[in-house]
């Protein structure tokens, strides 16, 4: 098939979900590289191709080598690949295209912007993707790339994209923590997290047809002093006391 | 109609919502009093019933007397209620059942958890409804009322509701909260906020079937240094700083 092999430098959360979606879409994945044998050969055999540990294995052969590692590796992993002809694409928010410079002709970012856990599917149709490529015709490869696997592509500089990674750590990340915090206390009462789930889904589905803005609902609106002093001398930890009292001035000043 | 008139003291979010769907199911809202005119009014004059501002005009004649003002106004109000022989109701998350003692002689709580806003329609029937009564006469009623408009009633003491309650205010307030920061961040991108709206659905169903623990991802989970300090360069203002530093941290110590 031309121009539709792939490296998979990675084995992690999206290197997994991107592998299964790119060979439903007629990509071949040609070889896995992870430093961890167990990750390597575990996406490889669901793959049933090659894998390797050992960074000076990979194949020059790739048209792509997708690297979805952890932000910390991803300079050093790029210095020690081996020298190669293909488009070297990495998928990180927050790390700047740049990073390939030098190094590589051809290269750019695939961001896409989701949270992939390992044992969830994943609709990727609207999963709005941000690329940025080295030159116009890296771009038209990686906008192909992109555009077979979802609907929603777009062109983010460097810059923008760290702005997107941060907002989804807000959105993600920490809404997840949000729920975790209350799973915490409403085991304190013997009841169970799906008690919460109506309301979980209903806050999320809110955002669909109003601001967040709009959406707020809450003591911490008009900063009821009686609700908020009561629900902060039942929380156990200084640290649950702080972040309770921390988001609802925040919500407050944010209403004002 | 026997059993099912309805006096509503209060017209806010929860009094329209439940105003709406008590009548849906065949109860009869005889009456509405707010402090506001506005609120009174709207809500009556949608129900096409009479209102009134003036406590002591409140009828005597209703099956049940529904409660659903801010905690802080709760006190004072019930104090003020003319005598009736009707079952008296608040629906706070917070409040004590116990605060309508000495005053009436039937009484309870019907807290649901869900949050209601004007414009949204709610589905019901799946939304945990938590009941409580001065007596099994009472339970009978209240749990028969909620019964109509609910199938997930459960009795639970005014100790545990307030937890229920607390948790409420992360699952889903401070949840919105993270949802308007990620909306003013991606705006600095020029994005809209409906970007993230895959991210925030998929976080929201991934724990119908991962615990948030489980579910959880992004570089707090292994305090990722070197994103985290450019993230909180990235943001504009201590607060949203300070915040950020607080649930990567808390999020942190949750994975170790």
């Amino acid at each position: 098939m031309k121009n539709k092999t792939i490296a998979l430098i990675g084995a992690g959360n999206v290197a997994t979900h991107l592998a299964r979606q790119l060979t439903n879409v007629g990509y071949t994945i040609v070889q896995v590289y992870s430093r961890s044998v167990a990750s390597a050969s575990e996406l490889a055999n669901r793959l049933k191709v090659n894998y390797t540990t050992n960074l000076e294995e990979i194949t020059d052969k790739a048209n792509f080598y997708i690297f979805s590692i952890k932000d910390s590796a991803l300079e050093e992993v790029i210095s020690n690949m081996p020298h190669s002809n293909g488009i070297w694409i990495h998928t990180s928010g927050s790390m700047p295209m740049n990073i390939f410079k030098g190094k590589v002709q051809n290269y750019g970012v695939l961001y896409p912007l989701q949270t992939f856990s390992k044992t969830r599917v994943i609709e990727w149709k609207n999963i709005p993707i941000f690329i940025e490529a080295s030159d116009d015709a890296t771009y038209q490869s990686i906008n192909q790339l992109a555009g077979n696997i979802s609907s929603r592509v777009s062109l983010l500089s460097s810059e923008d994209r760290k702005q997107v990674h941060l907002s989804a750590v807000f959105a993600c990340n920490f809404v997840n923590h949000m729920y975790n915090i209350a799973n915490t206390i409403v085991g304190k009462a013997n009841l169970s997290f799906d008690i919460l789930l109506p309301l979980i889904k209903e806050t999320c589905e809110k955002v669909y047809t109003l601001s967040p803005h709009n959406a707020q609902t809450g003591p911490a609106v008009r900063y009821d002093e009686n609700v908020i002093s009561k629900h902060i001398d039942l929380l156990d930890t200084p640290e649950l006391k702080k972040i309770y009292q921390l988001l609802s001035e925040s919500i407050h000043k944010n209403h004002q």
